[in-house]
């Protein structure tokens, strides 16, 4: 009998070695980053109750939960007529349990359920995997990484300049991405606009609308705008706050001035004047110019009620790699009042694509095997092996073929692996007690006594 | 309405902080000694085709795997005849999918689809989540994480003295465990003792009782096997070899002799004599004297067919803390014939569960804040940001208390996160541009100006 090779389901992929040093050079900056900003780890398990995730997400989100079925007999109390009610009824009745749809909802969990033992603000980041049912397509999977940081139980602004920072230092300083711009903006500003142009109570429409601005172009947000009802002069009003294209000092003072008779307005431009102010004083008077104060910025979750943050690579068709923002009320909807926070989240399956676009992976990462030395026959092996476990216990990473091979397939291996470092050990080299470095990458041999041999591959 | 509190699913749970702090301690280790080794990482999907799952873990184990509803209009093509066939076959007409019981199933899958692609001998290690519908117990978690490392395209037992060198240097050097005991034994010889004393066929019943020497005690094991049909004589035959206590090399010389008449209990001799000369040449002589050879041995797996390990703390009632063994055809089931390797695992829970034991976690992680700034009002704050910024460009895990608050709320803030030092800057400080570090543990304080703050800190 022939057996069908294996396969992965639809939208899932495996992550490769070679993939793997990548993410991990990208995830352990983003750790580094989050624990020096004071951030500690969370994790949260993959299965949540069926009851704390639905309706969290909208009608479409719950329909792209994963939903597990109940262990055991989990038909014992089903009849005919329930099969009848439909498969969104039903599932209902065979499945008590979900895979995670993103890591905030498990975060607001874990903040209700251990409201008296944390410590408050309290400060937590989490690198996980989510799952969505969503229709796979390119760059789009069901199971993709969210690196999220919160800050709850403060007010504090202080906490969106951090993000600010930290965005920065992760993928400025740290990847070297080229070419990004934070953008910044509030949703009272957002609420603000509406009550100024009389649009109050149609915040959510205008926002969905202009935080399309970048993609279809002003003639197609104001045609949607037209359809939701917004009037010929609403619209020109709208377009001199779109129009205003200087400096954010310059933005906050015209926001001032135009938001100058809706009260939440006033205090959305209170807000990010009090968030540049800090990063004023974080960096000494010299705020970088990426920060931008973006009007058009809307984005699309509707729980945030202050900051909100995205960053985008200029010139590049990859979307946002980053963003965040404020919410006053994340707990509410498990019974907690009153928890206001700020959170952000790096977008790493789009930094990698950035990464590879602008080819700022390090050819070596801190995980390859740095040396591998040869294995032509027991003799050598066995000369080779103490060696093998002093360039070790240098902290080097190094490997022996396992078995003795033909030069030629051995520097294959070490060729696929990467690996940029292969010791030569034949009968030469055991009676003189040298050893041959190979440098793989030019090709190049010098012939080397022991503590050079391990000064070099230091 | 009062809203309920929100429950986590039976068997599963949070990792919080400070359970995170110190489960990152012990992965952290254990991820640079696989890399030291030439073990490159890979992650597999959580989800699995079920039709990869089923039927590798005997029927127990296909009870026990999660399944996922399939999305969408899952009742699509059910009828009521389709209910009537029980909870068993109606799973499968509506979930294609499972969430991953082991890290060796996939790993198998994956070799398989990329066999082309993959340097062998391949060396990967994986470190993930997996999900077992087992009943929850002390100690004992519906979802819990495995640590697996894997050589497999090679038959050299270099692989297994090298792992027994790797549980050394994570468990011993690394991680300080006490009293570890590492023991290995080989299947063939099992399976030899079986041949020796007339019981060929009857191998895993042999396997199964003996394995719980350690246990139950002689008496209930011959017990046991006197119920499987094994006569007094097979058993006076058996105790032989279950008794002698001596060093491994006289162990070995005893099998060679007990096993003469056993072809397969001699290779098995020959291979367990192997991987101690091996380990010979890498410890020039003086292998460590916690690694044992103990035919009592068995292990429950059934696919091993060489080496097997195990990994013991002595005197502590939490079970084996690694393991592992040598498999002729891990690829076999999904059609690639052929592929020997070997491969272990840390248990991570278990390993954490002895270091509690043994109190062996470092008071701080590499992860926790090392110093927080206190904030009293607007002027500290401002005078403290820039300082923020330049102790953590000297790569200082630091934060700032978000807001103004009162000393008292700030240092039980500090407290609660372990955070062992305090800056606290008032208007004093700020004129004199001196700062007072206050030392959490002890409570005293001193005065210093910027550059011995830095340098303390340091």
């Amino acid at each position: 009998m022939k057996i069908p090779k294996p396969t992965l389901p639809r939208g899932t992929r495996d992550y490769t070695p070679a993939m793997m040093l990548k993410r991990n050079y990208i995830i352990a900056h983003i750790k580094e980053v989050f624990e020096k900003f004071g951030f500690l780890p969370l994790e949260t398990p993959a299965m949540e109750n069926l009851s704390v995730l639905m309706g969290k997400y909208g009608e479409e989100g719950d329909q792209l939960l994963y939903k597990i079925l109940n262990q055991g007999d989990f038909l014992k109390n089903i009849q005919n007529e329930d099969l009848a009610q439909g498969s969104k009824t039903f599932a209902l009745k065979i499945a008590e349990k979900g895979l995670r749809y993103d890591l905030t909802v498990p975060f607001a969990r874990f903040v209700v359920m251990n409201q008296n033992d944390l410590a408050f603000p309290f400060k937590r980041y989490q690198i996980q995997p989510v799952w969505r049912g969503d229709a796979p397509q390119k760059g789009r999977y069901r199971e993709f990484y969210q690196c999220d940081a919160d800050v709850v139980g403060t007010e504090s602004l202080l906490c969106e300049a951090e993000i600010i920072l930290m965005m920065q230092e992760v993928l400025g300083e740290r990847l070297g991405i080229k070419d990004f711009v934070i953008k910044i903006n509030n949703r009272k500003i957002l609420a603000g606009i509406a009550e100024t142009i009389g649009a109050t109570g149609k915040e959510t429409e205008l926002c969905v609308a202009i935080d399309k601005l970048d993609k279809i172009g002003k003639a197609k947000v104001f045609e949607e705008l037209s359809t939701k009802g917004f009037s010929t002069a609403q619209l020109q009003k709208l377009e001199q706050v779109l129009q205003i294209h200087f400096k954010a000092s310059e933005k906050i003072s015209f926001l001032k001035n135009f938001l100058q008779n809706s009260p939440i307005g006033k205090k959305g431009v209170q807000e990010i004047k009090e968030v540049f102010a800090y990063l004023n004083d974080f960096y000494e008077g010299v705020v970088p110019d990426n920060v931008d104060l973006d009007i058009a910025l809307a984005r699309g979750l509707s729980y945030y009620t202050g900051a909100i943050f995205e960053v985008k690579v200029l010139g590049s068709a990859i979307g946002s790699i980053s963003g965040g923002g404020r919410y006053d009320n994340l707990t509410g909807t498990f019974g907690l009042q009153g928890i206001a926070g700020v959170g952000f989240s790096f977008g790493l399956d789009r930094i990698y694509d950035v990464m590879e676009e602008q080819k700022l992976f390090p050819s070596q990462t801190q995980s390859n095997t740095q040396v591998m030395i040869s294995n032509f026959d027991k003799e050598a092996e066995k000369f080779a092996l103490p060696l093998l476990k002093k360039i070790r216990e240098a902290g080097i990473r190094a490997e022996i073929y396992p078995q003795s091979a033909k030069l030629d397939k051995q520097l294959k291996y070490a060729n696929k692996k990467q690996i940029p470092f292969v010791v030569l050990i034949g009968s030469e080299e055991m009676k003189n007690k040298t050893f041959t470095l190979k440098n793989m990458q030019t090709g190049t041999q010098e012939q080397l006594d022991w503590q050079n041999l391990l000064n070099k591959l230091k």
